[in-house]
């Protein structure tokens, strides 16, 4: 096992911004869960495990991958985490397949990093294996979408498009959530369709909000002003899924 | 309008932390939305404003709130956020009152303030106005968790308890989310009634499971291995509010 050297440290530190993820097509990951989820994954290949000295658990990996060793002081330098989880990773961003899709949760101009994977999370649970974002969304691969998606980042596809181009030519329809739209459970989903999540502050864009096909609401019994777009975006998923 | 001095400054970032604000019996918010809540909300007292040189917007406060004036530098320091917002305020933790509901959302354990939060959100959105959390529950009053609840800290109370002997007592049907319940849209839930929501990674508790009167569960179809708990929280609030 090699000892990580500066430079690593800095390519590594520079992978926590999205343009140097896009440019060397790689993402970090940390901690034991993902690191399994990865590598149980078929087609997902690391490039390279960074240890420190309190990890000594056994791993299974493949014969190409990296292993470097790094201080507690090294890899507090290199995480993403308020404290590091004592492993870390070099994932290659894995090719998107087609978009032919039956059903899909589409995003439109999301942008806490959270959120995103909290939905990436809820499409996993609900067996929707694609979400189709528009090209302003939040970084699928930002580290705190990563930690959020609890692994679901290696089983859900997350296709950027231009979004409102994709929507005009799809013949699914389109259920958006929307303030003000028809109570959710007066709906009958059709199985295939696409479910539409707006962004945390201005909800869907005009654009966007003169295609779609249905206008969706979580009546509102209280007084919050609105309801966080991953608890939204959780909610009708699990209406949809029951029907 | 004073200047603030290195004694507040000092002061204000000592609440940061729980046992400081338990000490003082106040806590944080930060930017005008929250503050314009807090302002509207009756029985809020508002201690302190801070507003930095960026700051113009007119403010209604009451005559005996102190307000000071702080730098750039000055803000970044007491901020808890990553950006500071413009205006800062310390609020007085209001009091919480009587113990008696016939509806409310517990919360075993929950660990993460942005979950809490969320979690607020919901309960006000679904018109629940109490939430009954065990005593080693994240700390409501977390900067995280009122960010999080985007204004719901004035309007649902928590109350701290020891959860065992709260739950014990109460003669309301407990509904509990589990991962093996039974599928929630079988149930009837009734009108009055508590939703215990468990911890982030280990569940309820062994000594809760024995007292709850019915398991419940959110059906998966894909591979997900759970839902994020303020998630499943609102799919089963969403759930009991239509009935």
């Amino acid at each position: 096992m090699e000892k990580i050297t500066l430079a690593d440290i800095k390519w590594i530190k520079s992978l926590h911004e999205k343009k140097n993820r896009s440019a060397e097509n790689c993402f970090l990951i940390e901690g034991r869960k993902l690191l399994d989820e990865a590598i149980m994954t078929p087609n997902i290949r690391i490039t390279m495990v960074v240890l420190c000295s309190a990890y000594d658990q056994e791993l299974h990996l493949e014969e190409d991958t990296q292993v470097l060793f790094a201080s507690e002081k090294e890899m507090q330098r290199i995480t993403c985490l308020k404290n590091h989880a004592n492993v870390l990773a070099v994932v290659e961003i894995p090719e998107v397949k087609n978009l032919k899709m039956s059903r899909a949760i589409c995003l439109d101009k999301l942008q806490d990093p959270g959120n995103m994977g909290t939905i990436m999370r809820i499409a996993d649970w609900f067996g929707i294996n694609n979400i189709v974002a528009s090209n302003d969304t939040v970084d699928v691969f930002n580290p705190k979408t990563i930690q959020a998606s609890m692994g679901s980042i290696f089983r859900v596809q997350v296709h950027y498009v231009d979004l409102t181009e994709f929507l005009k030519k799809s013949t699914l329809p389109i259920y958006a959530a929307t303030m003000d739209g028809e109570p959710y459970h007066h709906f009958n989903f059709e199985n295939n369709g696409l479910l539409l999540i707006g962004n945390e502050g201005n909800g869907i864009s005009p654009e966007i909000s003169e295609i779609i096909t249905h206008s969706v609401g979580i009546p509102r019994i209280g007084k919050a002003e609105s309801l966080n777009a991953a608890v939204a975006c959780g909610i009708l998923c699990a209406h949809w899924s029951i029907k």
